[in-house]
């Protein structure tokens, strides 16, 4: 008998369920959103009853392995505590998975969502015949995923792959964690906006001036087709946004050599405008990209690349960590 | 019966080759110079000389389980090519690995001399009880090896682990490896040893100045030497070594997340002058570090330490390389 996982990717906005077999196939997927503003406990008792509802609907035709949850936030693997996330107040150190679990009565899997959605674009995206990869997901934050060997590369509590806050400059932007001058500072739609704000400011940016009157919800998207029509600030700042993805993808080249580095969210939608600066400044800064990417060397060759699965990814590898601990039972 | 390895550590001044058994025992230490003037050839026949020397005197009372060699260079571990090492010159892009197990009649196992380092202080040093940890190597240069659940992390073609070669200010000195600002620039002893001449020249550091004109070999040593007098133009140095070093680990540390990172090399030695900033600059900058050392959180605490083998841990690395894959193999 085939089986089955739910997956679930718990935003600040949308909360995304879906019933998803062993083969990738996404039986069904619930979609509404997370009402953060009636409180935790009013969130995960409607998460709770839509994964049962899938969950009775398939079990039966499939065997049912589990439930993998992404969650935007830093999450304690030991205790299944939420550290921190500024998405979801009132739920930091809280017994998110014991309190899911109780509920449910079946396996639960507690991941942060940049890490669901790396191991989705390993499944069935971006990286599906690769074993080991990162990928960054540019969105309201900048997340980080690292795949080892096709697992979640966890570290010692479960924080690794916070790739949105190494250090680009710095002197640079203070950022919410406590660093300066993070990735996320310059790599997300959040700063996509705000330096757009500032170009604005410093009477450097007339059209995007024009763009931020005539659209009351101005954002990195406008930044972006400005830059598409040929607006130069709008271009300036996807080089930024470019650059320090250059800076930052280098790095971890040459820490980690991994066959593949894949770039998702929101603003990887702005890919032709920052992926050539992006591509030149790596090629520039990163000598291990430039070992393995000199002629002859095709089955060794550093890919940087677009992410595929876009919005599902984390739904995906959410439900994909349930199969994957269910193939480790099997295993024993 | 107990087993016993080779391991070499073949430096550009110095070739150590030492007999080590299972438990961890140096049997013998041979140490000669690296005669790189004479040639490549020279150098691995009289390594080879040597290396068969020990292997006759124990075998038999031990049984041999192969050699391990630590080189300082980029090593394609797919065909055992040294490919750049520009303390070997005439050495890349040559069969290293082959060349050596064909007049060895053994297993070689060639690997970067920064990688070793870091297994041999996982084996036997200062991560003794951990799996997975993170070394920097400051020395001439600032190497750097990362070991997951016991094992050097080699990544898609064995160049992984260069974590001297990111990025700590994007505008920063140039670097031999076509990056500007890498670490290694702010916390070699080459760096250090510019940073003092800068100071000089600049006229800033009259006792530094003093200190060269006596000493014809002045080094990094020297300049340490003037900061524990309390100089203050060389503790300045030494700041800006720990303020790179910080930078760098609280990238690695919200990247990786691994519980231990270990400074070792030449520079380790001037630890009193630099940790207490390095210290600092990861508290300060680092999110996952801060939320592994709050108070109670004890057995989960990232720790940055210096190493304890000194000049021996590539040595002990590289026998332990050959040992586990003896391992391995009893494994299947």
């Amino acid at each position: 008998m085939s089986y089955f996982a739910i997956g679930v990717d718990l935003g600040g906005t949308n909360l995304r369920i879906a019933a998803i077999d062993d083969s990738g196939k996404q039986l069904e997927t619930i979609t509404t959103s997370t009402e953060v503003k009636r409180g935790r406990d009013s969130v995960i008792e409607s998460m709770c009853r839509d994964i049962c509802l899938l969950k009775a609907k398939y079990d039966g035709a499939y065997k049912f392995v589990g439930t993998g949850i992404g969650i935007p936030g830093i999450i304690d693997m030991e205790s299944g505590f939420l550290r921190e996330s500024p998405n979801l107040p009132g739920w930091s150190d809280f017994p998110v998975q014991s309190e899911i679990e109780k509920r449910l009565h079946s396996r639960v899997f507690l991941e942060n969502d940049a890490n669901v959605a790396a191991l989705g674009e390993l499944w069935l995206g971006a990286a599906r015949d690769i074993n080991s990869m990162a990928m960054l997901t540019l969105g309201t934050g900048v997340g980080g995923g690292i795949i080892m060997r096709r697992r979640i590369w966890h570290g010692m509590t479960g924080m690794a792959g916070e790739l949105g806050h190494v250090t680009i400059d710095p002197q640079g932007e203070p950022c919410g964690c406590g660093n300066r001058g993070c990735l996320e500072q310059y790599a997300s739609a959040t700063a996509v906006k705000r330096m757009a704000l500032e170009a604005i400011r410093a009477g450097k940016a007339p059209d995007l001036a024009r763009a931020m009157d005539a659209n009351p919800e101005f954002s990195a998207k406008v930044v972006f087709q400005a830059a598409m029509q040929g607006d130069s600030a709008a271009k300036a700042i996807f080089e930024r946004v470019g650059n320090a993805l250059g800076i930052a993808l280098a790095g971890s080249i040459n820490a980690l050599n991994l066959p593949m580095y894949v770039i998702g969210g929101g603003v990887s939608g702005a890919w032709e405008a920052f992926a050539p600066t992006m591509m030149k400044v790596v090629q520039e800064r990163c000598f291990v990209y430039k070992a393995t990417t000199t002629e002859g060397r095709g089955s060794t060759r550093t890919l940087i690349t677009r992410a595929l699965l876009g919005g599902d990814a984390g739904l995906i590898g959410a439900a994909f960590v349930a199969i994957q601990a269910h193939h480790a039972q099997l295993e024993l």
